[in-house]
């Protein structure tokens, strides 16, 4: 049995115990009953909060893409070389996806059975395409490989960011976000052999 | 309605059959009637070749951890220097990855719910400490770079690897097995920066 707990969130922290569940069951699976037990208040406390749990899904997407797409605005993002604003990118996104993880998770795992869901994957692609511009630069500039094909380039390097969610897990106390970052950021761009 | 088609399955494609429904369903999703369904033979029929869903499973899981056990064996991975051994590994990898597509990518989804699942995740966790101790002994002989950590190395490796069967298509005519394996090989051995 279940007792109703006095309702003191905010759309905020409902928001953590929803990605939350969403990550378990994930998004299809998961039910406003879901949300209400896990939460411990009932559905109408929910609905006080957001319009159901779509919005619950847009709220969570948008704090990893906005994340994400805010490293393009950073200085290092900006100026100097491609190559070198590439690196930045690719250290920054192993940051934010680690500071964010449960959202970046969750934004990865979005299908697009939804209107939502499909606006969260044109997001994403948006931001790959970002990054692949980028690395297309770099090329052009000559300071990365040209023996690579960018968007072959592109796929794997995502692959290996993205990875990162299926095994970091923050309370392990093993890498920090920034050693993790430090350590993709070598291997992209210097590789394992030591010269 | 389905019209039930004459038995003319082997036990190796009515496993090819099996691996699909698996891959688009998930496992724990699949029954037997679905099986039946997707091979278009009925239920008995399907018993007269295995012993049920689960032995389906393991001969899919064991077709792709034979597959990459035999990697070790190749000559390419035993002579040599230890750096040499892990880059014939980690191309023939994604060798083995891509013409075994199917098969891998169910074993990479096994969540360890039944005896064979634990049994092949116990598998891949031996495969994935084979490698690492390569990396290991490259580290040691100096041959690869001191400043990241082994095991978040053979991690971020693998993620990048794995991450091969979200995209890689056959059917759409793009980079071959073996150029997919070229590119992994040089981003992960010498990086992306011109040097």
């Amino acid at each position: 049995m279940t007792t109703a707990k006095r309702d003191t969130y905010t759309p905020e922290t409902l928001l953590s115990v929803a990605v939350q569940v969403f990550n378990d069951r994930g998004y299809d699976g998961t039910s406003m009953e879901h949300l209400s037990k896990a939460a411990g208040i009932s559905k109408s406390s929910i609905y006080h909060h957001v319009s159901g749990k779509e919005e619950l899904l847009r709220r969570a997407v948008s704090r990893a893409l906005d994340g994400l797409f805010a490293i393009l605005d950073e200085e290092g993002a900006c100026a100097g070389r491609a190559v070198d604003r590439l690196e930045h990118v690719v250290r920054r996104m192993v940051e934010v996806l680690i500071a964010e993880l449960p959202y970046v998770t969750l934004l990865l795992r979005v299908r697009g059975n939804t209107a939502t869901e499909r606006w969260a994957l044109e997001r994403r692609r948006d931001f790959d395409h970002r990054v692949a511009e980028l690395l297309k630069a770099a090329a052009a500039d000559g300071d990365v490989r040209g023996d690579v094909e960018v968007r072959l380039a592109t796929r794997l390097v995502f692959g290996m960011i993205n990875s990162i969610v299926e095994w970091y897990r923050p309370e392990s106390r093993g890498a920090s976000g920034p050693e993790v970052a430090d350590a993709v950021a070598r291997l992209v761009f210097a590789g394992l052999r030591q010269a």
